[in-house]
């Protein structure tokens, strides 16, 4: 939902409410190729990689899980890449986000991933910082590598404190 | 194991007995970065991403979840590209390979992969598919975009009946 004040509560994220500032990995995007005689579908090219100066490469993160409410104080962004999260150890996790207003986060959104739903955060979007709020905490991420500074940091003068709405709790 | 009649039992895999075909994507390999503020360890650039003529893109695959014994009568490959998996729903997956030899699979090897094991099967490195035996079936798969065909079959005349070793089935 949109920043009220210094309180938000996170809503499930959805592809059309996301779509602004990356894609949700999910099946309902394309139709599903039949492969494996018969015993796969398979849902392809879901996401939009973006790269400047560099390669897509994988990473593993490892995070705390976080408690809530989570205190929100930073956000970052890369001008770079854009930056895809894969939950792999039943983590949901807290999708937080800003379109760009001449170098600085515009208007605040915050989202709840399910533990099935990658995000595919795109390049410049202002974003939290990796927040699983159940499971392991551990990630596959897709992102750029490559020499250069690819991080710009804004912090919030004051934090905003995050809940998650009574409908996302059925998600994590 | 090593191919033995038309038995076989699947072993844990590891990145050492699996590097002739890929890499077994675990933190072990590299030391992490703490980021976050020291909350979260990134282990950067895990896999080697092969594509010929095409780009890497991020797909889903939902596949029938396995009984065992499974019987293998089927290898693939692909020539323009790796292909990596990602258990998203709890799966362990069989990872069935061979080299290739002048053409066609050599001795085959089967292993077991956890839920937390994502595996990037080298181009050319003949594999059985995607073989999920526990969880859901839900695989992030990352592999080739492109056009041209990309996929040898070879189908073995007498097929090969996989178990899993006693030692495996504590990953699954």
């Amino acid at each position: 939902m949109k920043q009220n004040g210094r309180l938000m509560k996170a809503q499930p994220i959805t592809s059309a409410a996301f779509a602004p500032y990356g894609q949700v990995i999910e099946p309902g995007k394309v139709a599903p190729t039949l492969i494996n005689a018969g015993l796969c579908q398979r849902f392809t090219d879901l996401a939009t990689f973006e790269v400047i100066d560099g390669t897509i490469g994988l990473s593993l993160f490892r995070s705390q899980v976080r408690s809530l409410p989570h205190q929100l104080d930073l956000l970052e962004r890369h001008p770079l890449g854009s930056q895809c999260f894969i939950p792999m150890g039943g983590s949901a996790y807290l999708v937080i986000v800003a379109l760009d207003e001449a170098g600085r986060p515009g208007a605040i959104e915050a989202f709840v991933a399910s533990p099935e739903q990658p995000v595919n955060i795109a390049r410049n979007t202002w974003h939290g910082v990796l927040t699983p709020i159940s499971g392991s905490g551990e990630f596959v991420v897709l992102d750029r590598i490559g020499l250069g500074g690819n991080l710009e940091e804004f912090r919030l003068d004051d934090p905003i404190s995050i809940e998650i709405s009574d409908f996302a709790e059925q998600v994590v």
